[in-house]
């Protein structure tokens, strides 16, 4: 994951990536402070092909202000399809509108950032990165993890529905269109609580997303370090 | 999960809901009491599309005492085939007559209610809710929870059963009817240890669920406070 | 699992039960001694389909003196195509002749003692219960435990294997008839260690086992009690 | 796994595997040191069909400095499929050129070293043994971690992404042959950090596997006993 003005240094495990170990970078790649890593040969390096997706994507869109990057094997397994992502299941409204980026290689060409762009197109915070995996976007960390959980489920429910569906009868039902459309605008505006005030579905998103930083914070603190 | 008169508070995440932040409602959705949650924005806050399908299952099935929601993956895939939950393995007969309810989109409004409860009807205990997930029933949490154990278990049956017999031959062996019909009676008069007295289902449901209890009691007991 | 005189008290949890809380029973199924469960009304209780089952193997086949039955996803899968169990990978070998026995509702009925030992037959240790699961035999515990593991095994490669083949192109490599016997063979009689001494594949599955045991023993003693 | 020279003693586990229990042997299978194994009874003894080919590895590719033998699932059901591994995401790239070899009974006959040999060739570090399993070498022991690592991904991506393909349309999007080329080209020598030198896959492998051994130290040191 890379937040808009860094990301982790290069060397360091995920699971010993603190706060105060990561790189803080400007837009050009240049290093504003190089961290604290532990592992001292890592700080002030930062992943390239990493770099050249972050940049590409905080440069163009500054409504994304968290960017994260997976190689889920259901999500790789929806790039790889010529249907994408389809409507299985609830979990794919939390996704909004879905984005495809053919592959071309380790993402080390600075080239690629224009036709990434393009195809992340000016509303998608959900791209597939065909034949290897997936960027997902946020506007603060908690709406990008929980957007990210979403997108891995509505992969891994496509994968055993349409399994399922071909195995038996070749037919898998999926709701019509005027239920999938109402479905998202539900999704983008939830009422969740029943009193009549809707919000965006970044703004549950952090919201579930803080259960899960207070589960964090008791089981594992080390990583505010 | 709802019983009869509430639910867990909105906003609290199910690792941390107890028995006192549980919050107290009647069937129009009136808070009775707002439970204790630590997160006290949560204190009293139901979710509306939860209270939506709980409230309609407890009006329309007085023998229904709990109702639980699940998103398994498995499920989700046999709701989404015409053919619905076939009988692979033994698992199946412990769900009874299961049922089907068509995606409407999230379910907020009120008019959902009389389509869900006609789809359940007077007798199933375990029904599919296509494109979402499974709303699986009881008279007692022990009934719910292992009944829906055996509904999770015979969908993960059914997805590996089918898949394999697709790839193979094309054909999956399945029992025949009257034999179908000889363990689904079996299962909902268990004489299960062999001394001539038959048990419903939902009284085994309940033994079996007392270990689970005992298990969760000794390893992590915070659920009571 | 049961051992030839007797078996866990129902009504106690697997992860419960320890040396002390096993029933004994005798051949007709009569309490010799009802075990120390802690749950007191368990004691002496045994569950009457797993009895039927057990109580056909040990009469029929005295060379087997424990026989387990589980209900792996895998396995039943299997157990449902035509095809049965396939030389797929080199866990297979471990297995035997494997043997099918169909289903006829919950074991309780004596009658379906004379199918299953017919079906299971005068050398077959791994019997496929259809729509069911699985029955494994052992001449001691280690040799079945192990054996189990491996039946498991074979059928997880064959589902995994199966779907690929028939995603791909239709056509699953097997290894030639010939080379699928002296394989077995070879399983059979090994000489692990190279000193030209074979083994029967039971004493190699039973020095397997002691490793877990060894296992067992540090990481949670409670079942020697 | 084994090492030039030498390997873990048969008959223990490979939990309880450590640095001192390993058996020293030459090349012909003499052994040299018969290590420090706890139990006894294992001390300089070691597997035949191991033995057989590792040493066949070893004599033939003195690049090679240890190989490793796996039973993954999934790379179990890519070495059963006629096309064999295909380029479906960017773990593939880590793999170089894999080679095939096929199945001719548990391999403890000296004639198959020479097939084995011929088959991995003269370049390849991950050879496929048909309904069998996986061998993946490495210059070091963090090299070949790491690249089984990405092998077994590749095949876990393949059997996702080729059964969704198959249920949905009967098409899985692979990248062109050309941009297949250029990331071979680049996962064979990175610049990983941008700072414009290329280093060769096995480094960066290795420097990866650090990580890992700084979590093995600091959650289990027992293996270094």
């Amino acid at each position: 994951m890379g937040i808009g003005n860094g990301g982790p240094a290069y060397g360091v495990g995920y699971e010993e990536t603190t706060a105060s170990s990561l790189v803080r970078i400007d837009i050009e790649g240049n290093v504003l402070h190089p961290g604290f890593a532990r592992q001292t040969y890592a700080r002030g390096k930062v992943n390239k092909a990493g770099f050249i997706v972050h940049s590409a994507v905080h440069r163009a869109r500054p409504d994304i202000h968290v960017a994260l990057h997976t190689h889920d094997e259901n999500a790789i397994a929806v790039s790889c399809s010529p249907q994408g992502l389809l409507p299985v299941g609830q979990a794919n409204y939390s996704c909004g509108d879905v984005t495809y980026h053919d592959y071309a290689g380790v993402a080390v060409l600075p080239a690629e950032r224009e036709t990434l762009v393009q195809d992340l197109g000016p509303k998608s915070m959900c791209m597939f990165l065909r034949n290897h995996g997936t960027l997902v976007c946020g506007e603060s960390i908690g709406d990008c993890m929980i957007r990210c959980y979403y997108l891995h489920k509505a992969c891994e429910q496509q994968v055993k529905a349409a399994t399922l569906a071909a195995a038996q009868e070749g037919v898998m039902i999926l709701p019509p269109t005027e239920v999938v459309e109402l479905a998202r605008a539900q999704t983008e505006a939830f009422d969740t609580d029943g009193e009549g005030e809707a919000s965006k579905a970044s703004d549950v998103f952090l919201k579930q997303w803080i259960f899960h930083l207070r589960q964090l914070v008791e089981s594992d603190p080390k990583f505010m370090a």
